[in-house]
Protein backbone atom coordinates (compact mmCIF):
# COMPACT_ATOMS: atom_id res chain seq x y z
CA UNK A 1 0.00 0.00 0.00
CA UNK A 2 1.22 3.31 -0.96
CA UNK A 3 -0.02 5.77 2.35
CA UNK A 4 -0.70 9.12 0.00
CA UNK A 5 -2.43 7.02 -2.75
CA UNK A 6 -5.99 7.77 -2.59
CA UNK A 7 -6.84 4.48 -4.47
CA UNK A 8 -4.64 2.74 -2.17
CA UNK A 9 -6.91 3.89 1.00
CA UNK A 10 -10.18 2.98 -0.69
CA UNK A 11 -8.89 -0.50 -1.30
CA UNK A 12 -8.49 -1.06 2.12
CA UNK A 13 -11.47 0.71 3.67
CA UNK A 14 -9.83 4.10 4.84
CA UNK A 15 -11.96 6.14 2.39
CA UNK A 16 -15.70 4.82 1.41
CA UNK A 17 -16.33 3.58 -2.11
CA UNK A 18 -19.98 2.19 -3.99
CA UNK A 19 -17.99 -1.55 -3.99
CA UNK A 20 -18.81 -3.69 -7.14
CA UNK A 21 -16.50 -6.45 -6.26
CA UNK A 22 -13.30 -7.03 -4.27
CA UNK A 23 -11.46 -10.37 -4.55
CA UNK A 24 -7.62 -11.32 -3.10
CA UNK A 25 -6.15 -9.66 -5.97
CA UNK A 26 -8.67 -6.78 -7.51
CA UNK A 27 -11.34 -3.93 -6.15
CA UNK A 28 -13.81 -2.45 -8.41
CA UNK A 29 -15.71 0.49 -7.42
CA UNK A 30 -18.13 3.17 -8.90
CA UNK A 31 -16.23 6.18 -10.40
CA UNK A 32 -17.41 9.10 -8.47
CA UNK A 33 -17.72 11.66 -11.65
CA UNK A 34 -18.89 8.75 -13.74
CA UNK A 35 -19.16 9.45 -18.25
CA UNK A 36 -22.59 7.54 -17.81
CA UNK A 37 -24.04 6.20 -14.31
CA UNK A 38 -22.56 2.46 -14.02
CA UNK A 39 -19.08 3.09 -14.75
CA UNK A 40 -16.46 1.32 -12.74
CA UNK A 41 -13.02 1.47 -11.88
CA UNK A 42 -11.15 -2.00 -11.76
CA UNK A 43 -7.59 -1.97 -9.94
CA UNK A 44 -5.46 -4.23 -8.57
CA UNK A 45 -5.12 -4.07 -5.32
CA UNK A 46 -1.09 -4.04 -5.82
CA UNK A 47 0.01 -0.48 -5.88
CA UNK A 48 1.32 -0.16 -9.33
CA UNK A 49 1.11 3.00 -11.36
CA UNK A 50 0.62 1.56 -14.86
CA UNK A 51 -0.59 -0.84 -16.78
CA UNK A 52 3.33 -1.78 -18.42
CA UNK A 53 4.40 -1.75 -14.47
CA UNK A 54 1.99 -4.39 -13.81
CA UNK A 55 3.76 -8.21 -13.12
CA UNK A 56 3.07 -10.26 -16.20
CA UNK A 57 1.15 -12.54 -13.36
CA UNK A 58 -1.39 -10.17 -12.44
CA UNK A 59 -2.66 -9.26 -15.76
CA UNK A 60 -5.36 -12.72 -15.74
CA UNK A 61 -6.66 -11.99 -12.35
CA UNK A 62 -7.15 -8.18 -13.50
CA UNK A 63 -8.44 -8.55 -16.66
CA UNK A 64 -10.54 -11.98 -15.81
CA UNK A 65 -12.16 -9.29 -13.48
CA UNK A 66 -12.80 -7.05 -16.01
CA UNK A 67 -14.32 -9.16 -18.39
CA UNK A 68 -16.55 -10.53 -15.14
CA UNK A 69 -17.92 -6.63 -14.39
CA UNK A 70 -17.73 -5.53 -18.17
CA UNK A 71 -20.52 -8.49 -18.38
CA UNK A 72 -22.75 -7.17 -15.10
CA UNK A 73 -22.42 -3.84 -16.22
CA UNK A 74 -23.84 -4.86 -19.41
CA UNK A 75 -26.56 -6.80 -17.75
CA UNK A 76 -27.68 -4.61 -14.84
CA UNK A 77 -27.51 -0.88 -16.76
CA UNK A 78 -28.90 -2.30 -20.09
CA UNK A 79 -26.11 -0.91 -22.24
CA UNK A 80 -25.52 -1.85 -25.92
CA UNK A 81 -21.57 -2.31 -25.44
CA UNK A 82 -18.61 -1.18 -23.31
CA UNK A 83 -16.13 0.96 -23.21
CA UNK A 84 -13.08 -0.23 -21.69
CA UNK A 85 -9.42 2.05 -21.65
CA UNK A 86 -6.34 2.58 -19.28
CA UNK A 87 -4.90 6.11 -19.13
CA UNK A 88 -1.10 5.75 -18.49
CA UNK A 89 0.70 8.64 -16.92
CA UNK A 90 -1.18 11.07 -19.39
CA UNK A 91 -5.20 11.60 -18.30
CA UNK A 92 -4.13 9.64 -15.29
CA UNK A 93 -5.79 11.21 -12.31
CA UNK A 94 -4.99 9.41 -9.68
CA UNK A 95 -1.36 6.94 -9.83
CA UNK A 96 -2.44 3.55 -9.42
CA UNK A 97 -3.56 1.38 -12.17
CA UNK A 98 -6.96 1.41 -13.00
CA UNK A 99 -9.57 -0.15 -15.73
CA UNK A 100 -12.18 1.89 -16.77
CA UNK A 101 -15.40 0.03 -17.71
CA UNK A 102 -17.91 2.37 -18.97
CA UNK A 103 -21.79 1.51 -20.30
CA UNK A 104 -22.18 2.63 -23.70
CA UNK A 105 -25.08 3.01 -25.70
CA UNK A 106 -25.90 3.44 -29.42
CA UNK A 107 -27.33 6.91 -29.18
CA UNK A 108 -25.08 8.61 -26.46
CA UNK A 109 -23.94 10.97 -28.34
CA UNK A 110 -20.23 9.83 -28.11
CA UNK A 111 -19.58 9.04 -32.01
CA UNK A 112 -17.49 7.54 -33.75
CA UNK A 113 -14.32 6.88 -31.41
CA UNK A 114 -14.48 10.34 -29.88
CA UNK A 115 -11.19 12.04 -31.15
CA UNK A 116 -10.42 13.31 -34.63
CA UNK A 117 -8.10 10.80 -36.52
CA UNK A 118 -6.21 11.32 -39.89
CA UNK A 119 -4.68 9.14 -42.25
CA UNK A 120 -0.90 8.34 -42.58
CA UNK A 121 0.78 11.14 -45.22
CA UNK A 122 1.37 8.03 -47.07
CA UNK A 123 2.81 4.15 -47.16
CA UNK A 124 6.37 5.25 -46.55
CA UNK A 125 5.81 7.22 -43.72
CA UNK A 126 3.41 4.32 -42.01
CA UNK A 127 6.08 1.59 -42.91
CA UNK A 128 8.82 4.12 -40.96
CA UNK A 129 6.51 4.32 -38.15
CA UNK A 130 6.36 0.66 -37.95
CA UNK A 131 10.06 0.07 -37.63
CA UNK A 132 10.59 2.54 -34.95
CA UNK A 133 8.07 0.83 -33.42
CA UNK A 134 9.00 -2.72 -34.58
CA UNK A 135 12.78 -1.78 -33.21
CA UNK A 136 11.74 -0.73 -30.00
CA UNK A 137 9.95 -3.94 -29.16
CA UNK A 138 11.72 -5.81 -25.97
CA UNK A 139 10.88 -9.26 -24.51
CA UNK B 1 -10.98 -17.59 -39.32
CA UNK B 2 -14.04 -15.62 -40.06
CA UNK B 3 -13.71 -15.31 -43.94
CA UNK B 4 -15.87 -12.16 -43.94
CA UNK B 5 -13.87 -10.77 -41.51
CA UNK B 6 -11.49 -7.66 -42.35
CA UNK B 7 -8.54 -8.29 -39.37
CA UNK B 8 -8.49 -12.55 -39.60
CA UNK B 9 -7.82 -11.54 -43.16
CA UNK B 10 -5.04 -9.17 -41.94
CA UNK B 11 -3.82 -11.89 -40.04
CA UNK B 12 -3.56 -14.38 -42.58
CA UNK B 13 -1.78 -12.14 -44.86
CA UNK B 14 -4.76 -11.64 -47.17
CA UNK B 15 -4.62 -7.52 -46.42
CA UNK B 16 -1.59 -5.89 -46.03
CA UNK B 17 -0.51 -4.21 -42.71
CA UNK B 18 2.40 -2.10 -41.25
CA UNK B 19 2.89 -4.80 -38.82
CA UNK B 20 4.40 -4.32 -35.34
CA UNK B 21 4.41 -7.51 -33.84
CA UNK B 22 3.49 -11.35 -34.48
CA UNK B 23 3.55 -14.40 -32.30
CA UNK B 24 1.45 -17.70 -31.93
CA UNK B 25 -1.55 -15.81 -30.24
CA UNK B 26 -1.50 -12.08 -30.87
CA UNK B 27 -1.03 -9.61 -33.91
CA UNK B 28 -0.15 -5.88 -33.26
CA UNK B 29 0.01 -3.80 -36.60
CA UNK B 30 -0.57 0.31 -37.37
CA UNK B 31 -4.12 1.41 -37.15
CA UNK B 32 -4.58 2.92 -40.89
CA UNK B 33 -6.73 6.23 -39.22
CA UNK B 34 -4.59 6.78 -36.01
CA UNK B 35 -5.28 9.46 -33.48
CA UNK B 36 -2.17 10.06 -33.12
CA UNK B 37 0.91 8.30 -35.45
CA UNK B 38 1.72 5.08 -33.49
CA UNK B 39 -1.24 4.18 -33.00
CA UNK B 40 -1.27 0.25 -33.35
CA UNK B 41 -3.98 -2.64 -32.78
CA UNK B 42 -3.44 -5.28 -30.66
CA UNK B 43 -5.44 -8.25 -31.33
CA UNK B 44 -5.41 -12.23 -30.86
CA UNK B 45 -5.58 -14.08 -34.31
CA UNK B 46 -8.73 -15.68 -33.19
CA UNK B 47 -11.80 -14.58 -34.02
CA UNK B 48 -13.48 -13.35 -31.01
CA UNK B 49 -15.59 -10.43 -31.10
CA UNK B 50 -15.71 -8.70 -27.54
CA UNK B 51 -13.34 -8.72 -24.67
CA UNK B 52 -16.08 -10.56 -22.68
CA UNK B 53 -15.77 -12.86 -25.34
CA UNK B 54 -12.50 -14.07 -25.03
CA UNK B 55 -11.43 -17.37 -23.15
CA UNK B 56 -9.71 -16.39 -19.59
CA UNK B 57 -6.29 -18.17 -20.66
CA UNK B 58 -6.00 -15.98 -23.51
CA UNK B 59 -6.01 -12.72 -21.20
CA UNK B 60 -2.68 -13.26 -20.52
CA UNK B 61 -0.97 -13.36 -23.84
CA UNK B 62 -2.82 -10.29 -25.29
CA UNK B 63 -2.25 -8.01 -22.32
CA UNK B 64 1.00 -9.11 -22.23
CA UNK B 65 1.56 -8.26 -25.86
CA UNK B 66 -0.34 -4.60 -25.20
CA UNK B 67 2.26 -4.56 -22.21
CA UNK B 68 4.78 -4.93 -24.53
CA UNK B 69 3.94 -2.84 -27.30
CA UNK B 70 2.80 0.10 -24.88
CA UNK B 71 6.32 0.00 -23.74
CA UNK B 72 7.84 0.24 -27.26
CA UNK B 73 5.37 2.48 -28.69
CA UNK B 74 6.25 5.07 -25.87
CA UNK B 75 10.03 4.88 -26.53
CA UNK B 76 10.26 4.97 -30.38
CA UNK B 77 7.68 7.75 -30.35
CA UNK B 78 8.90 9.24 -27.09
CA UNK B 79 5.88 9.63 -25.79
CA UNK B 80 4.34 10.83 -22.51
CA UNK B 81 2.09 8.23 -21.52
CA UNK B 82 -0.15 5.29 -23.30
CA UNK B 83 -3.95 5.38 -23.69
CA UNK B 84 -4.98 1.33 -24.08
CA UNK B 85 -8.65 1.20 -25.23
CA UNK B 86 -11.21 -1.33 -26.22
CA UNK B 87 -14.42 -0.61 -27.80
CA UNK B 88 -17.26 -3.44 -27.52
CA UNK B 89 -19.88 -3.33 -29.81
CA UNK B 90 -20.63 -0.08 -29.60
CA UNK B 91 -18.18 2.44 -31.42
CA UNK B 92 -16.66 -0.80 -32.63
CA UNK B 93 -15.96 -0.78 -36.23
CA UNK B 94 -14.29 -4.20 -37.14
CA UNK B 95 -16.35 -7.18 -35.03
CA UNK B 96 -13.10 -8.66 -34.10
CA UNK B 97 -11.93 -7.85 -30.99
CA UNK B 98 -8.61 -5.14 -30.33
CA UNK B 99 -6.55 -2.93 -27.94
CA UNK B 100 -6.40 0.48 -29.29
CA UNK B 101 -2.27 1.19 -28.07
CA UNK B 102 -2.01 5.24 -28.81
CA UNK B 103 1.03 7.22 -27.70
CA UNK B 104 -0.30 10.66 -25.36
CA UNK B 105 1.38 13.80 -24.73
CA UNK B 106 1.30 16.25 -22.00
CA UNK B 107 -0.20 18.88 -24.17
CA UNK B 108 -1.66 16.57 -27.12
CA UNK B 109 -4.52 18.68 -27.02
CA UNK B 110 -6.70 16.21 -25.32
CA UNK B 111 -7.55 17.73 -22.01
CA UNK B 112 -9.11 15.48 -19.28
CA UNK B 113 -10.26 12.04 -19.71
CA UNK B 114 -12.53 13.62 -23.27
CA UNK B 115 -15.46 13.27 -22.34
CA UNK B 116 -17.95 15.14 -20.41
CA UNK B 117 -18.51 13.46 -16.81
CA UNK B 118 -20.64 14.24 -14.36
CA UNK B 119 -21.48 13.12 -10.24
CA UNK B 120 -23.91 11.19 -9.40
CA UNK B 121 -27.13 13.10 -8.54
CA UNK B 122 -26.65 11.69 -4.96
CA UNK B 123 -25.21 8.78 -2.62
CA UNK B 124 -28.70 6.87 -2.88
CA UNK B 125 -27.95 6.61 -6.86
CA UNK B 126 -24.81 6.26 -6.61
CA UNK B 127 -25.39 2.84 -4.06
CA UNK B 128 -28.49 2.01 -6.11
CA UNK B 129 -26.18 1.88 -9.30
CA UNK B 130 -23.24 -0.17 -7.68
CA UNK B 131 -25.94 -2.92 -6.48
CA UNK B 132 -27.67 -3.51 -9.56
CA UNK B 133 -24.06 -4.28 -10.87
CA UNK B 134 -23.10 -6.47 -8.06
CA UNK B 135 -26.47 -8.44 -8.71
CA UNK B 136 -25.36 -9.27 -11.98
CA UNK B 137 -22.14 -10.37 -11.40
CA UNK B 138 -21.58 -13.85 -12.28
CA UNK B 139 -18.43 -16.25 -10.97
Amino acid sequence: MAAACTFCRVIVGQLPSALVMADEAVVAFLDHRPLFPGHVLVMPREHVETLMDLPPGDLEPLFGAVQRVSRAVEEALEADGIFVAVNNRVSQSVPHLHVHVVPRRKKDGLRGFFWPRAPYAGDDEMAATAGRIRAALRP
